[in-house]
């Protein structure tokens, strides 16, 4: 009987409508949205203004997602949501390398590319080369493991937000690690760069005097039959803004420094100018059972 | 320092990431709406696909919201969370009529119209009367309030849900109350309705076992200077779901009969046919201050 309810039945009434949901994950989450919900309402107490601003601000999110932009991630990445989801399913794999956040960036398909080919072709500034291994927990090669990278160009600009000045698939692979499990490809360092701003959640970040900028990485989303997929990122060690990320996914084992190699037959073996910066990523994948 | 955060600090981290914010309630509310968040994050522990589905599903309700539709309001509703905001803040008000949810079809401006117009003009069905009076706590009359109505027709559908079939403003009046604080309009006795079901909403319904029934009603906004605003419905007595309704909005206070009114007289000073369905509500604002 769910007719005159007051602040204090309303909950109970709401948890009592989900009584019969046939799957069982499905009730347990809607239980525990609803007791988290209504206490965060009953705590605040907004006013009928305010409830009307929630309601905007949720709309104009889902209006600024488009094939290349997904605002809604981002909102879920700068209240920490994302990390979070990502360091919880992490505690399961201990051994595996640190996860962390997929970031808003994941909307196009990245083009299949060969070991060792450039994967920003059309980004200005010197090459860098990035290589690693994938492995499994116990140091053993992983080979002809899916590795899919993207990353910001030295202006610290994707693809997807530069149309016209950068096609889609610029700082962006599709890889295979070769029979010993390693990878390597040339690329441009990526410069730290700030989420967009443009939208309701650049808004809320301005509103709250919170600074924009992740710090510099790259891209990192691994799979290999019977392993759990890893998404993860490389970031540059001593770029700006590695203690204070806005979307809080820094994790220090994945800050690897892209030392300069003043070699000239290491630069000839890579195919880049001498002397040039190289950063290495061993990448460890947990069994999946 | 935010980076290598884990489950443990990052919900304080987040926190500490709103602590310049300008504004003191906007500080209130994201540090409120971050400790309940990740409380429920930690709680369900959702793995990455079920987080994937989160994010899909709003960003189809915002992807669903248009001119005419809301589909934000309509999750909140279900989710009780309307219900209980208008519930905190009518506790502030106890002599006023109790309020009730906007609801999501309150999207385009209703019409002008005088007092004892028929305010459902292209509707079929017999015609009902209701009337009442715009009144203070203490029982005085308030003239010219401004009465803005909105309802479903015989069928259950709202104008804006029948482009080509009904008129925008038909169901829809905005009255004014006359000096002795009075309004009375012709319409259609409404019939009880699913909330909109080919959204992400109806999903969830669908998913859940829930209804999507709302027990018929005619909405009402009412505002008049130097006192605050009440949104709330009329319910009509004895009306199918009137105690399940989807959006736990049906207060006791505001189920009013429709009884028959057989007396010709009646009918023609309403001019009506007789015999009419003949439904009274009296309608108390709060002052201001």
């Amino acid at each position: 009987m769910a007719a005159n309810i007051d602040a204090e039945t309303l909950t109970s009434e709401v948890l009592q409508s989900w009584a019969q949901t046939p799957d069982e994950r499905l009730r347990q989450i809607l239980g525990s949205l609803t007791t988290h919900l209504h206490s965060f309402v009953q705590e605040v107490a907004p006013t009928i203004q305010e409830w009307d601003q929630a309601i905007d601000f949720l709309t104009k999110t889902g209006k600024t997602c488009t094939d290349v932009r997904q605002e809604f991630i981002l909102l879920s990445d700068v209240l920490g949501v994302s990390m979070l989801v990502e360091t919880i399913n992490g505690q399961e794999t201990p051994d595996a390398t640190d996860s962390t956040v997929l970031g808003p960036f994941h909307m196009v398909e990245s083009p299949g590319r060969a070991l060792g080919d450039d994967i920003s072709p059309e980004s200005e500034g010197p090459r860098c080369v990035v290589s690693g291994r994938i492995l499994s927990v116990d140091g053993s090669p992983i080979p002809n493991a899916v590795i899919d990278i993207w990353q910001a160009d030295t202006k610290g600009f994707y693809d997807v937000q530069q149309p016209g000045t950068q096609s889609i698939g610029n700082g962006r692979a599709l890889l295979r690690s070769d029979s010993d499990g390693q990878f390597h490809f040339r690329s441009v360092v990526p410069m730290y760069y700030p989420i967009p701003t443009d939208g309701p959640v650049g808004k809320l970040l301005l509103a709250t005097a919170r600074h924009p900028f992740r710090p510099a990485h790259i891209h990192f989303l691994v799979t290999a039959p019977g392993y759990r997929e890893l998404t993860t990122h490389i970031f540059i060690g001593g770029s700006d803004y590695i203690d204070s990320d806005t979307v809080f996914a820094v994790k220090t084992s994945l800050v690897k420094d892209f030392r300069e190699n003043p070699d000239p037959d290491d630069a000839a073996h890579y195919g880049v100018q001498s002397p040039f910066r190289h950063g290495h990523f061993d990448i460890v994948l947990h069994p999946e059972h």
